[in-house]
């Protein structure tokens, strides 16, 4: 089957994790990514888990799956040269330097586009291309707390924490990718080219749902509040015989259901649950603890399957060799192998985006350090030994 | 300024968040999006904040601007009707019911493909559109709680918790968008249209990160912990004199300068702290308190400026009007106005993916429940009268 962006060429030269999801998707779905990596290697190269055997990272590999690798010391002259060469007949460049660095290595937007004028050049970093604090380095929890995600998740009793895995640089990365999409669309219909700017801090502040607006127009300022939701009531997360399942009835008629289905069809009358927002107003103490109550005596197994019967919206928290192992996720191949040169078996998610026609697919593993190097920039064997010698390569 | 997807249509069904936030995407980079909803309003359309004087809400406000808006009963022959001659020449058609809906509504892809068969059919879900339990509804907290993400955030010693904003909704809108330009590029250049589906419970699945590799590499099953990173030291949240600040350290060199920053250059001559894999062993407890007792002595814009200086990443921890009000927010244009007819000023998140040429924009306000009857469908007074009398529209 073909492949949606077949054909297309991407000169990939990020590193960590915002940018390489970006183009992991992009290759998932059939571009020809190039990475082009420090001759050391990116940093991630150096992150865990390592294969014991090999030392190849876990990390590394998972994000950078169907991508060809060369490695380019771009502060020489000669490595300048290369890469202006590479990127004369690409479609894509992605970056994720912070803030200034790109003007500083003469690989920035007004350079490249001089090279080639239809290019998408698109910027994935902590503070994005422009504002007062665009030249600041960022990790994951930065933009994290900054964009004001980890004043919201936690319990109030506690400090506010972070979002376990790194959401910043995973959503950034999505966004980079549907922002080089939303440029080679138009790029289709009048052939110009552009810079596409995703910013980490953006990303997480874009996503911070009801807490905008509850201050916007009410002057509230949303505070964490562990499992509960402010709109919808009841959503929260529930302590059973073996764990916890998680519970959201989001409408009327969903919660006479459940009274019905716990055993307190009485509820619905009750004046304080009667709707929605007076559900919200009056969850806890009452409401929240006779679910909490009734959730007690049955394991998440059986919660689970009395709500699939009721048709109420719940499911078990599970832990991720219980997500790897569900079922659902096998059957809809969002756990996929494919076999590394020298770490071996690989395992790790699959492609999110299922298209019937172009279907994304994990073909190939993540490269080996400066393992196209001579496909990629089109060398002998002399000239690539030559390059080395110089630091070029 | 043109945008980039100018000439689009997006015949949208979507309600509450995945979907919608993905038509939102398409709507503020050009598409014209046409949301059709049921005569009563769809669900978030009660969702607070409420506004005072109107009623409107602005979950629903921040979610449906830049589109227009009708109702149909698609339970009515009459009401069918007008929704297949509507798909006739749309571009793209978007829907998030849960698996199996839009058969029993005569409105699934196969049907819709005899009607249009170049339309992209983008189908946002909880559970997908196939696989075991398809067929389940679900709401953000159960695919948070079921794709892996609640177990692995929180502290160790609390309960397990959700990420406060709605993540799972989000990010599948976000990759719903992404699938829809995909499809639509491959479009493009094939003349062929197709399918896109999207499941929450895959979405989360997606960026468990290194918890997935640590468990397929190494069968470790990675737990909760705090805000402290298992691979990078010091990664950590910090409480100072009125607040908190996130501090990522992320190499020795890093460290060396951060050590000497608060006053302790000895820190990278001690056995314990010189390197990161023996930082991340040793972080807990001297580490982790002698800069927990550093930060005590300074607010968090102290600590900030001393960082930013010293080139460590930080940033503090800002609740949503902080956020809202931060000058870097302000100035790429995060936080955008428009005027809505009943509801009057209204202020929320702007465009994420900064586009050169084609830039994204929000120009007008969410529909009113259907305002843009007549002008969807292409109907004049009288038949407008006659369907509302009928329950059509």
């Amino acid at each position: 089957m073909k492949k949606a962006l077949e054909g297309l060429k991407v000169v990939d030269l990020t590193t960590a994790l915002n940018g390489p999801f970006c183009t992991m998707i992009l290759a998932d779905y059939g571009a020809e990514v190039l990475k082009i990596e420090p001759i050391e290697g990116e940093q991630c190269r150096f992150w865990g888990p390592l294969d014991e055997k090999s030392g190849e990272s876990g990390f590394y590999n998972y994000v950078n799956r169907n991508k060809k690798g060369a490695t380019l010391n771009l502060k020489t002259k000669k490595g300048l040269e290369l890469f202006y060469e590479l990127v004369k007949d690409a479609d894509i460049l992605v970056e994720n330097f912070r803030g200034g660095i790109t003007k500083k290595l003469k690989i920035d937007y007004e350079t490249i586009k001089k090279i080639n004028p239809a290019i998408i050049y698109a910027s994935g970093s902590g503070f994005g291309q422009y504002g007062p604090i665009t030249h600041r380095p960022c990790y994951d929890i930065v933009a994290q707390a900054m964009g004001g995600m980890i004043n919201l998740t936690g319990f109030k009793e506690t400090n506010p924490v972070k979002v376990g895995p790194s959401v910043a640089d995973h959503v950034a990365g999505i966004y980079l990718a549907l922002g080089v999409m939303l440029a080679l669309y138009n790029r289709k219909v009048t052939g110009v080219g552009q810079q596409v700017d995703v910013a980490m801090f953006d990303t997480i502040f874009s996503i911070l749902e009801n807490a905008l607006v509850n201050y916007t127009m009410g002057g509230e300022i949303t505070q964490r509040n562990g499992n509960v939701d402010p709109s919808i009531s009841p959503f929260d997360v529930y302590e059973c015989k073996d764990g916890f399942v998680a519970l959201g009835v989001g409408n009327d008629k969903l919660f006479r259901t459940f009274s019905a289905t716990i055993g307190h069809p009485e509820l619905m009358e009750d004046p304080r649950f009667a709707t929605n927002d007076l559900r919200c107003n009056n969850y806890i103490p009452d409401l929240q603890n006779l679910i909490r109550g009734w959730c007690k005596d049955y394991t998440k197994g059986e919660i689970e399957s009395i709500m699939d019967e009721a048709g109420i919206p719940c499911g078990p928290v599970l832990n991720v060799k219980e997500a790897i192992e569900h079922p659902h996720i096998q059957e809809r191949e969002m756990m996929v192998h494919c076999e590394h040169p020298t770490a071996g078996d690989q395992y790790f998610q699959g492609c999110v985006i299922k298209l019937s026609e172009t279907p994304g697919e994990v073909s190939a593993p993540s490269p080996l350090l400066g393992q196209h190097n001579r496909e990629i920039f089109g060398l002998t064997e002399e000239e690539m030994k030559k390059l080395k010698e110089e630091g070029v390569l």
